[in-house]
C-alpha cells in the first residue's frame, strides 16, 4: 500500500521526484551550527553540482541546454524543499526568478545570450523587483530607465531611498547582472513597469560604478541566501539590456507593446511570475511534510504518563496530541492534491504557447489562493509539531527550528498572503481582466456598486444540506460550494450596498469579508482536488484509507468554520456536535496509520537527521 | 493619559518596574550576530552586573542579602523580557529556579550555607529535575538518590540514559552545583522524589567525579542560556546535602516528613514551583509588548498602496492590519493585569508564611492556567507581528526573529501548556486536594464517575443572556461565566456517562473538552481582572480608553468562540453577525489610539533597537 499512496502522491512527475530523492542524496547539508557566510559559500557549491546534475535545465527550452519541462521546474523546486531551504530558495532565485524573467520577459537574442549561461551557473543574478518602499504595491515602484536617444541607453536610476531594491536575492555577494524592475521613460512619457537587465558586479566582484550594494544581514533564516540591496546612480545599460517581450523601444525612443494599456501590461508581465508563487507553495508543503514525519515518528515512539496497567502511554495515542497533527497531516494530503493540479495547469496554460487569457487568469488566482493557503498551513503546522516535540523540539538537531526559521518567511515573499487573498477574491468579484489585478482595491468598490448585477446562479437548497451523513463526500462538496457561494454573494451585497460612500472606506470595512470570499473559494478548489485524486487511486484498500484522510481534512475544516455553518442555519447545533466527535473518532482511527501516512512523502532519510525521528 | 495608562499598568510594583527599566539601561545586549559560546559570555558578564546592581536579591530573605520581596521577584524578572531573554532565562534558572529550590525546599543551615552566595553570584547551580524519559510526568523521575548508614551518605544515580537530566540551565557551561531531583530511598523503602544538592563541577570548571556532562548544543532561540545534560554514576554527597523542609533522613537512615503520603508530598515540593511558572508567563507578555511595540510603530508608519486622491495609505489603516495587531493589543492588556493579580496574590500566599491549602491550591491552579494562555497568546502575537511587518519583520535588525525564536519554548517548559491546562481542569473538576496534580489522570475518570454528585449551582437563565448591549460589561461577565459552568457540567456530565470504561479512555476521549474547560475557566478570570483594572483607573478619560480595549479584547474572544454561544443558544445568528461588526468598529476606533496604547507599556525606547520602530 506504501507504494501505491507514494505513487500517488508523487503524481503526473513521479519520474522527476525520484530522481530527485536521488540528487538530494548526493547533496551535503550544511554544517551544523555553519556562520552565515560559510552557509553562503556552502549553498553556491551545492548549487554547482545541482547545475552539473542538470537540476536546473528543467524547466528551460531544450535548445538552451533545458529539458523543455516547464511544470516539472516547479516540481525539481518543490523537492529540495526536504533538504536545505536556503539551497531550495537560491535555486529559486537563481533559475526560477532571474531565469525566468529572463526566459518569460525575454526574446530571442536575450535568450540565445544568456539562458545557457544561467542554466550552467555561469551568469549569477538577480530578481530586482521589491523596493524599500514598495513591496506589495510593485506597480507603483519608483526606479527609473528613461532612454535616451542620443546614446541609444536607458539611464537605470533610483530617485530616492524608497526607491532602492530591497531584499534581493543573490545580491548581497553571488550575483552579477540583475533584471531591475523599474518605471520606462522614453520620450518623457511613462510606458509603466519594465524590467531590463542591469549588470552589477564586475567578474572581481566589485560593485559596478554608480551601483550600491548593501547586506540585508542576519535574517530569521534562509542565512545561506545573500539577500540585499541595490541603489542606482544614473546606471547607463544598452537598449538590448530592455526584457522586451512586452514592451519594445526603437532606436529613435518610440515605444510599442502588443498588449494595449499600461495596466493590463503590467498584469501581463507579472503573470509570468504565476511559476514562483506555485513553487514557494510547493516547498512550503516539502517543509510542512519533513516536520510532519519528524512529530509523528516522535510522537509515535516518546511515552509519557502510564496507563493503570503501568505500561507508559505512546504521546500519540492521546487525543490531543493527535489533534494537534492528524488534521494537519489530512489537510497536507488534500494540499499536495491541489499543488499537484495546479502545476500541470501551469504546465498546460505556460509550457506550451497557448494564450488563453481565461485559463491564464483562473491559473494565476488559483496559484496565489494555493500560496497563501499553503504557506500559512505551513507555518501553523511546523509550529505545532515544534511544540509538539516540547523541548526536543526545541533543539537545532532536531531539526524543527531551523523548519520553522526558514519558512516563516514564505507567507510573506512571492506576495503577502493578505494581499494574494484580496487579488483571489477580486478576480471572483469581477471576472473582468482588466479589474484582475487592480490590487489597490480603488475603483473595485465604485465598480462592484455600479456595474455588477449579481448573476443568478442555481443554488442548492438550504434545506439539501441539513441532514444525512457527514461523511457523505457529495453532501460534503455541496456544502463547500454552498458557503462559497453564499460568502461571494453576501459580500457583493454588502459593497453594493455600501458603494456611495467613499471607495477606499467601503472596500476597506469589508476587507475581513473580502479575505473569507477567497479563502472559502480555495477551501472548495482543494476538497475537490483530494476528491479527484481518491478517483484516481487505482487501490480499494488505499482508497479506503484516503477517504478517511479526507473525512479529516473536511471534517476539521467544518469545525474550524462552524460558527458560520451554525450562523447561516447549514448545522443544526446538535449536527455540529457530531462534527467534532467525528473530527475525534476519526483521529483515533488513522493514529495507527499515522505512520505509514508520513512514510508516503518520501522524505529522503538522510535528509532526516533529528534523532527524535531515527528508529 | 499616557502617565495613568502606565501608572496603572506597573501597579503595584511600580517603583521595582522603573527601577529595572533604569537598570535595563546599563546592560549591553548581545552584539548581533553573536556566536553560541560568546553569548553565553556575554550573558554571564550581564548576571554579574545585574548582582551588583541587587536586581538579584529581590525575592531572597533580608538576612540572606535579598529584599524580602517575593512578589517583587516576578517582577524584576518578568522585566528582564524587554531586554535580552537569554539573560533573563539564565536570571531565572540561577535565581528563581536553583536559589528559589534551596529558599523553598531547604532549612536553616541549607539557607545560612547558600543563599547569600547564590543571590552574589558566588554559586551557580542548575534545578535539575526534568530527565530525558520524563518531562511533564516528573513524578516518574528515574534518578535515585539512595542512603547509605554506613558512611552517611546519599548515592545519586543515573539507572539508566532515559534518566539523565536534561536541557538543564546552566549545566553545559556554568553551574557549580545542582538541585537534583530524585527518588529517595532508605532502608530499600521509596519515599517518592526529593531534591538533593550535588556540586557537579570542580573549582576549575571540570566535571567532578562520576558526573557526567553534556551539552545540549544550539537551539531554537535562548543561546545564551547553556542547557546541558547531566549524569551521575554513584555519586557520593553527604545526608545535609538533602534539601530537607519536606522530607528529612536521620542518620540511621529513619525517614520522616511533615507531610504525609508520598503523592501529597510531591505536590507539595512541586507546589514552590509556582513562582517559576508565573515568572514564565510574565516573560512572555514582557516579550510580548515588545514585539507589538514594533508592528504597531511599524504599522503607523509604513504606507503602501494609494486612496483615490494618490496618498499611500499607512497599513494599519487596513482593517485587516488592525484585526491582525489590535484585539492582540487588547489581550496583552488584559493578560497584564490578570497578571498583577497572580503576582500579588503569589506574594500574599508564599510572601508570607501563611499555610492556607486552599489559597496555594487556586494559585496553583490560576499559575497554571495563565502561563499556558499568556506564553500561546505569546507565540500567536509575536508571529502575527513578524508577518505583519512583511520582509522587514524577517531580518535579525528588527528584533523579531529572536523574540520568536527566544519565546518558542514558553509554551514547553516550566510545564507543556497542554498537560497545565489538564491540571486546571482537573483542580475544577474535583477540588480535592489530593487529587490536584494527579497529573497521570488515571483515577480521575473514575473518580469523577462514582464521587462527584455535581453540585447544585445558581445558574444564569439562558434568556438573560440573549439580548442588550454588546458592550455591556455584566453581560460579557455573564457570558463568560456562563459558559465556563456550562462546559464544566457538560464534562462532568460526560466523564460519569462514561465511567463504566476504561478509565484512561474515558478521560482520553475528553481530553478536548477538558482543555476546554480550562481555558473558558482562565478566560473568565483574566476578564474579571480587567474589570477591576478598570474600576480602579483613577482618570474617567484613561477608564473610557480601557472600557473600549476590554471591549475588544471581550468581543474578539466571543468571536474566536462563536461556534460554542451560537451552537449553545447564548448568542442568536444576527447577534453573532453584529459581534464581528462591532470588533471591526472598535478596531477601527482604537486605531489612532495604538501608538500610545503601546507606548504605555513602558518598553525602554534604549532595547528596541529595530529600524523599522523608529521616528
Amino acid at each position: 500500500m506504501d507504494n501505491v499512496l507514494r505513487t500517488l502522491l508523487d503524481g503526473r512527475w513521479a519520474d522527476l521526484r525520484e530522481r530527485t530523492r536521488k540528487r538530494l542524496g548526493v547533496l551535503e547539508a550544511p554544517p551544523p551550527g555553519v556562520d552565515r557566510e560559510r552557509h553562503r559559500d556552502h549553498v553556491l557549491r551545492q548549487l554547482r553540482v545541482l547545475a552539473s546534475a542538470g537540476h536546473s535545465g528543467v524547466g528551460f527550452p531544450v535548445r538552451h541546454g533545458g529539458d523543455g519541462d516547464f511544470g516539472g521546474s516547479v516540481v525539481a523546486f518543490e523537492m529540495l524543499g526536504f533538504g536545505d531551504l536556503s539551497l531550495m530558495v537560491k535555486a529559486g532565485v537563481q533559475w526560477g526568478l532571474f531565469g525566468g524573467a529572463v526566459q518569460a520577459l525575454g526574446t530571442g537574442q536575450q535568450h540565445e545570450r544568456y539562458l545557457r549561461e544561467i542554466v550552467e551557473l555561469d551568469l549569477l543574478g538577480c530578481f530586482a523587483m521589491t523596493e524599500s518602499g514598495h513591496g506589495s504595491d510593485v506597480q507603483h515602484l519608483n526606479t527609473t530607465a528613461t532612454y535616451d536617444p542620443d546614446t541609444g541607453e536607458f539611464v537605470v536610476h533610483t530617485p530616492d531611498p524608497s526607491a532602492r531594491k530591497d531584499y534581493i536575492g543573490n545580491a548581497a555577494r553571488d550575483g552579477r547582472m540583475a533584471v531591475v524592475f523599474a518605471q520606462l521613460v522614453t520620450s518623457g512619457d511613462r510606458h509603466g513597469v519594465h524590467a531590463l537587465l542591469v549588470p552589477i558586479r564586475e567578474q572581481d566582484g566589485s560593485p559596478r560604478p554608480g551601483v550600491t550594494i548593501e547586506d540585508c544581514g542576519e535574517k530569521a533564516g534562509l542565512n545561506g541566501v545573500d539577500n540585499g540591496r541595490l541603489s542606482f546612480d544614473h546606471v547607463r545599460v544598452p537598449r538590448e539590456a530592455l526584457l522586451d517581450r512586452y514592451g519594445h523601444v526603437a532606436e529613435d525612443g518610440t515605444y510599442s507593446s502588443p498588449v494595449e494599456g499600461a495596466n493590463k501590461r503590467f498584469f501581463t508581465m507579472l503573470g509570468t511570475l504565476v511559476r514562483g508563487r506555485i513553487s514557494v507553495a510547493g516547498g512550503a508543503l516539502s517543509a510542512t511534510k519533513k516536520a510532519l514525519t519528524i512529530a509523528i515518528r516522535h510522537g509515535e515512539s516518546r511515552r509519557q504518563f502510564a496507563r493503570p496497567d503501568g505500561t507508559e502511554v505512546p504521546i500519540l495515542d492521546y487525543l490531543a496530541h493527535q489533534r494537534r497533527l492528524l488534521p494537519a497531516l489530512a489537510t497536507t494530503y488534500a494540499l499536495t492534491f491541489a499543488q499537484e493540479e495546479l502545476v500541470t495547469e501551469l504546465h498546460e496554460v505556460f509550457g506550451g504557447d497557448s494564450d488563453n487569457d481565461q485559463r491564464k487568469r483562473e491559473l494565476e488566482s488559483h496559484a496565489a489562493g494555493l500560496k497563501a493557503v499553503a504557506t500559512w498551513h505551513a507555518t501553523r503546522t511546523i509550529q505545532e509539531c515544534r511544540e509538539a516535540c516540547g523541548g526536543a523540539g526545541y533543539l537545532a538537531e532536531n531539526e524543527l527550528p531551523q523548519l520553522k526559521a526558514d519558512t516563516d518567511v514564505f507567507t510573506t515573499f512571492e506576495g503577502d498572503n493578505t494581499v494574494l487573498l484580496q487579488l483571489v477574491a477580486k478576480g471572483l468579484l469581477t471576472g473582468y481582466r482588466d479589474h484582475l489585478g487592480d490590487l489597490d482595491a480603488l475603483g473595485m468598490a465604485r465598480f462592484v456598486a455600479t456595474q455588477l448585477v449579481g448573476a443568478v446562479i442555481e443554488r442548492t437548497p438550504v434545506r439539501a444540506l441539513l441532514g444525512g451523513d457527514l461523511h457523505d463526500r457529495t453532501w460534503q462538496l455541496k456544502l463547500f460550494t454552498d458557503r462559497e457561494e453564499h460568502v461571494l454573494d453576501g459580500l457583493v451585497r454588502r459593497l453594493r450596498k455600501a458603494g456611495e460612500g467613499d471607495a477606499f472606506e467601503v472596500f476597506n470595512n469589508a476587507q475581513d469579508h473580502v479575505l473569507r470570499a477567497a479563502r472559502t473559494h480555495v477551501d472548495r478548489i482543494v476538497l475537490e482536488a483530494f476528491v479527484a485524486a481518491i478517483e484516481r487511486c487505482p487501490d480499494a484498500a488505499t482508497a479506503e484509507l484516503l477517504d478517511q484522510v479526507c473525512d479529516l481534512h473536511v471534517l476539521a475544516n467544518i469545525e474550524a468554520d462552524l460558527a458560520w455553518f451554525l450562523g447561516h442555519g447549514r448545522l443544526t447545533p446538535a449536527r455540529a456536535k457530531s462534527v467534532t466527535s467525528a473530527v475525534n473518532r476519526l483521529c483515533a482511527e488513522l493514529r495507527p496509520r499515522a505512520g505509514e501516512l508520513v512514510e508516503a512523502f518520501g522524505v529522503p532519510m538522510e535528509w532526516i537527521t533529528a534523532p527524535i525521528a531515527q528508529r
